[in-house]
């Protein structure tokens, strides 16, 4: 069952509300002897950490994390690893404003998940978001921060694609350019344009929507397992399951309807001993994404997903309260005009999880790599 | 661990390759006393079955169903009823063509899943495809079968709304058209358009994709298990899982990228009993598709599935051998030009399986529904 | 999959190891609406809390807990209460001594999980025995708090009822004493010369082992999953699973080897309204421990556990080091001559676990109670 | 979750009714490249099967089990291998004797599953005990047949010790005795001494119980997931959940509640390269039944489990019926006196499929042995 719990054996069990005194998650199945330090984990964090630019939400959390269990130091290294128990991750809420929630408490915002968990559960933590806060999210960003260390040699990026209606010029994609703007955005040109468009977004108390591309290098052949824990259906969850997304494609995704056989086909040439590529065949596209029957090619893995506008809007909407009456509801306060910023890091995360799961999932059943070429009968 | 289960509670775990002697699944956690008949599942089989047009491969597969175990008669009713232990399901192949696979047993077909099998486990069945054929797929759509009685008053409906990079027309959608054409498409003229259209591909060998539109109505309020058992995560995995989808999405999907808050805000109302919903709140639209922080708002579940074109064409393709050498391959024989037809018998099962999962796992956590509105206090 | 996770649907993960900053676990799947406080869970861990009697270890830990999430004031009621989403329990380690372990650190202590931690991971928090101290115990207690709030009407129980070779004289056997004496022993004649021996067995810097008897009134008929989630499988492991258990029996346990099936019967008689028994059957004797065919009958749960000596003796023990070299350990300083007294209050612990986790799948799958006696025909 | 489902990563879902068409279970998780015959999963069955002598039910099942899918011809080797796809078992129902039931379809034998799975499901399937029936091992013995042949060198045997109130001498253990008597007896003068033993209790309609050893060799160390899915606490299960299992211990099990710490410790000295033991440790005895804290210590595993009287015997016990009446109950026709003979493949097989699980298991998580002993720093 997973309620709160993401993965089979890489799996992490996350806690909290926004307006608790603490989030965090326990990391269960990581493999021991994995050097891990705090910097490993606070690193990833910080990028996700709000009130880093003013278009994201003027909350300041230090997300700071401590690691609670499952690190000791290696006397044959010196290094702080993993030993293969749990490894608890806590992070204290510190900026929950103590402000009076009277006045929506029992308002369900359109677009947000106060209806429904008051229809599910009865009642709910209504501050801030309580667990359907986006502050969660920093759980999956500990997490996955462990994950990426798990699967050597894997790196997993991700990039802002699309903000509103307007996309990048995927000609001028450059991943240094990544970090250097507050938008995740690997096209300089385009992220000059998202300051002032979101800068207007931001003061009409508006939002908008995004796409988000991850991408990740250095996934082995075979991981997968058809036909009910297939890569791609469990990168689709994962991706799916990151608040606010509503859409979730692979390769070329839904461009794959439009498209014939023939164009679709990722023809394959011999291993190519100058591309280094292990004696693995050499792919000469990836419109699959790096997957196919739920198994990983290993050419690149591409996935995107896209992310609704935040229902925290200024401009009043019609709705009902908890006790069934009509009313309206506006959102004042902190929020961030383009949740999909912030969604960056945590779709790495949630990509990185599922690769470790399934590399551990992979090597558990397959043990050591199957021999290929198969030699002639 | 799912490998080859689908499901939690309501879970179903199949078997079987395309040539091997038969295929099946055991449904398991099944509720007790449903009526459940062979000509209940039977019906839905044979939707998906092939060979019923020119339009989809012509193997001939009765798809004969035998219900093994779970059902008992009722004295009190006289009714054959499941009995809350395993059902188990079984189709034997008939039409496996006893051809010859030398020609192409060690050539891997672009864009297929031989490649990444025989990379992974190190031998495949190759013959039509062996475990990752759409074959497997009947057992899928066998177990929805059973999944479509667990949830009281449940109907999932599905249709293809594009072919190639033809889309319908929504305005003409009449849900009766879908069992009238061989495209389970629900605009008439568009599925006029559609048989020439895929008399041309299927003549000159070569295939297109689609996209699937699936429709849930009746689903409670309340389903779903946030932050990683979310019900459209769980759709998402579900579809995602089909064979050759590239993408899916929820509601809006990919078109909340380019939204405003406003726009994507399902605005709310109090509850009208001229609408006879129950003493839920009214939406006055579903951008959310059904869900919103993954939990379903008692809308109608609304969720789109892309499928790829199929890699089985007669154009040949540049490839390899399992034995490292260059190659070309085209695929002979029978094959679907358009595999996204027979995909929309799946697509339904699979949102039923889903949410018949959810419909139990919600019961098992939380019992009775939580009174709403709210008494005030 | 199960690593530090136990249960399906009640399910808690638990994390910490005896010497670092803290222990604690996440409780998921608990029902909504359940009113919770941290009272509630004090009074459990005070049961197990060490340093009470001179006969367990005087390691003084207040095990204070914290909840950090899951839990809101319920505003039609004022009460604190869960809200279905996960509890996060929190306890501080406090006595770490910070004593010298390198005269014993590289050394396996015969009968301690040392050595088979090391063989498995390859390295291991030795200091306190790490993750296999019995410290993770209070985790358990701490979940099984909650796990008593979720069947209504349960009471879970448990009793010493051997240490060493001594048994108690079962027509002694009085509830009320179990909190009366320091080994939660319910024939206070026998409690008395416990004193005695123990203290024997103590100031000898020896150990001895115990049998825990664990009994649960209040489990409604139904609960249990045929054929591989058996109510008995699943209490078997609950209970293997305790530090330093080596059997575990259910009503006449091992003593059913040695009946014929005319005394094994529990026969039955109709249901008797003076008993007040909701209408079912009653039973003339309970040989089956409340459980037939993985189901429980609605009769009291019996379950009996064995618990191990402790491995932490005075007296030198041949063994190796961690190198690989012959020597000889002995364990000073703070030990419990018999664990088994703890072990009291976790047996409880676990079996309300695994009620909590059947009662909430058996309301998944079933839903509504059958009708019985049924309707003639 | 586990309804009709066994273990993780190697796991197995078993259907079928005692007179339903067939029997059967899908094996998932199975390593790839493993020659398997039908030949391999027959043997063992034929071991289990009843009517092989007068001391087991008279009920004639040849048992002949058909693979559906899951294996493939190795074109390098020409053997029949898994291919790492679900393996669907099947084995039909063939002597399901016609007989009326009516007499006992609705009175409850006392110290059966009629009544439970009557409360919980509402109706069951009657007939020879339905799901309930000891026929459904079967498909547990198919699956552990599977099972021996994943990890490599193990061996898994297993001996009945103990038939009514009288038990073998171990001094005279002998392995290849098992095979010489109907009763998988390693005492071959106490196997004589059965035979007239049984023989009266079968003559007067009685039955006894029994207790069954297992024990597995060539388990490396390492296995078992410490704290909730310990190697013990899940054999505990696997053993607990076969069909009128009372009570299970692990080594030295309830006896270790009398023994003191110094008696208890399994003391080590240093590898000892003339035991060819690959480097490991020596233990000096095996109290702990080669598991210590969850995790096998490289020793042999031992197990034993009780079984109790069945059911079926032919002297009437006063019992109620369905409909809520008092009324008396005896069973006539095919039983077995002694159902613990028959209980000796299926420990085997559980145990066996216990330790693929967890070899699986180990291997995720953790890949390559640790080095021991630990390079001096």
């Amino acid at each position: 069952m997973s309620f709160n719990t993401f993965g089979q054996l890489f799996r992490f069990t996350s806690f909290g509300e926004s307006h608790g005194p603490a989030i965090g998650c326990v990391v269960d199945g990581c493999p021991p002897r994995i050097p891990l330090t705090v910097e490993d984990i606070q690193r990833d964090l910080d990028r996700r950490r709000p009130g880093q630019s003013r278009f994201t939400t003027q909350r300041q959390e230090p997300d700071a994390v401590k690691i609670l269990s499952g690190v000791f130091t290696d006397e044959a290294t010196g290094q702080q690893v993993t030993t293969g128990t749990p490894i608890a991750l806590l992070i204290e809420n510190v900026d929950q404003r103590s402000k009076d929630y009277s006045d929506i408490k029992d308002k369900y915002r359109p677009g947000h998940a106060g209806y429904t968990y008051d229809i599910k559960y009865g009642l709910h933590d209504y501050r801030g978001g309580g667990r359907a806060s986006a502050r969660e999210t920093a759980a999956r960003v500990a997490a996955g921060a462990v994950a990426r260390k798990v699967v050597p040699g894997l790196v997993v990026r991700a990039a802002l694609v699309q903000m509103g209606p307007h996309k990048i010029d995927r000609s001028r994609w450059d991943w240094r350019e990544v970090d250097r703007n507050p938008f995740f955005c690997p096209d300089a040109e385009q992220a000059k344009f998202f300051e002032g468009y979101l800068d207007g977004v931001r003061k009409s108390g508006s939002s908008v929507g995004a796409v988000i591309e991850v991408v990740a290098d250095g996934v082995p052949p075979g991981l997968g397992a058809p036909v009910y824990g297939k890569l791609d259906a469990d990168i689709a969850s994962a991706l799916m399951g990151i608040n606010a997304v509503k859409g979730v494609e692979i390769g070329d995704g839904f461009a794959t309807a439009a498209m014939s056989g023939e164009d679709n086909a990722d023809e394959m040439r011999k291993p190519d001993p100058t591309l280094g590529n292990d004696g693995k065949p050499v792919f000469l596209s990836n419109h699959a994404g790096g997957i196919l029957g739920g198994i990983s090619t290993g050419q690149l893995i591409v996935a995107r997903f896209a992310v609704k506008p935040t229902s925290s809007i200024l401009t009043p909407r019609q709705t009902v309260d908890s006790h069934g009456n009509d009313t309206e509801v506006m959102t004042k306060g902190r929020h961030d005009p383009c949740v999909g910023i912030r969604a960056v890091p945590i779709g790495e995360a949630m990509l990185a999880c599922v690769l470790a799961d399934h590399y551990l999932r992979h090597r558990g059943q397959v043990g050591e790599p199957a021999a290929w070429p198969k030699p002639a009968v």
